[in-house]
């Protein structure tokens, strides 16, 4: 993520967060990314309920996803969540991700996300043209 | 529940279900409250969504919920998850629950819930007379 | 909690802490109410983890927590978590809470926690006057 | 995963699972992973705590972790997680997943983990050699 960010939450880090060596259960990073990635939608397009509505889908769901873990989360942090610019495949977005505490770099990592319609009863993921027109504007 | 209980599920307790003093992050019980109940309309009664089916209703859901915990579980301790007989309202039941690890008590608790259908756009506690004929038969 | 609460946190509901109802997991609500006290202690006290040590404690760990759900949360909702004053028994202390979007209230419920410390290699729920100080001032 | 898995778990999928699109929400598959783990190290190495005493460190934590998501996971699915046989580096290990409901595939993904040990104050990556005498016996 060189360039600025598109998007960002924050997320105060606490003790039912952390795991018990103390640091924040991993799995957790990821319920941030799909926060962080949601809030968007919700504060700048009117939520994944009304993108769903005009891009005929059924919802804005995971390919993939990973993460490289830096440096550990502690009770007590203020986490900023960065949501980059997505990368446009013809059926799929990438959204890079970096988690830092101030300077501190704690999380990189991204989600492959696909615009998931019902066809003949099976869901697929559709193109990605509609959702980039909504959020390119 | 001085009554032999009506289902149970185990639940490995694992590092990840701790925080930082070791020990369970006590909102877990309730999920493994929840899913002794999903389970048991599982293994009984064909799941969630049938039931919803054949009482017309959105959702068997949460009126309220309590737990006192006895001893704390620990990271490795194999959880038995004990639900009892329901005590039937007119429009609510309640469910008994008790965990235990061998002997020891962790938790004992109970969840109150509706079975939620729409009347006139409003999700409202309908009678709860079908659930219970489909689980007392 | 007919009194000004002592502390709140806002909580943007997500799409992720929904169920396949559409409508707030409801163990979730406990993890929120947990990070509202944890949260007061860090703003106010220092955190759970300076307090620990000020009372010579392991931690400030549930005895018992309930909660009864008004009217469900959704995906978009702003939710806004408030503590009461805590309620002091001799070794324990009881803190009421709700939960509001704009006026209207989705639950309410409160927890019970000891302060937890080794005597004799056991846990054991210690005097709450030194923790009342810290808080009461 | 050419190979036969090194260990497994049962998962059965619940309601409490999935998100309001109905399919299990993304990140509880990277608890599963992790839950397999230690499930691993309790059934066969006496556990995480007793492994750590034993290889001189504070825990095996993540250094990064990443999944394919391949076919929705539903309420009701039998989920069993599959652990592959490790793959070793000098300082980290590889562990390869995979989740099935019966033949169908639903998710592919791995997790790479450090041994980490304090030195001089930090926590750093140790060599894994002890660690691999343990689990390769």
């Amino acid at each position: 993520m060189s360039q600025a960010p598109l998007f960002h939450i924050d997320v105060q880090i606490s003790f039912g967060h952390c795991d018990a060596a103390g640091i924040v259960f991993y799995p957790n990073y990821f319920r941030w990314f799909d926060r962080c990635f949601h809030t968007f939608l919700l504060h700048r397009h009117g939520g994944h309920a009304a993108v769903c509505k005009q891009t005929g889908s059924r919802g804005i769901g995971l390919m993939s996803a990973d993460a490289k873990f830096r440096s550990p989360g502690l009770d007590g942090d203020l986490l900023t969540v960065e949501m980059g610019q997505p990368v446009w495949g013809k059926r799929s977005l990438t959204l890079p991700y970096r988690g830092l505490v101030g300077e501190r770099i704690l999380i990189e990592g991204e989600e492959t996300r696909g615009i998931f319609a019902e066809v003949d009863g099976r869901l697929t993921a559709a193109p990605t043209d509609t959702l980039r027109q909504i959020i390119e504007g």
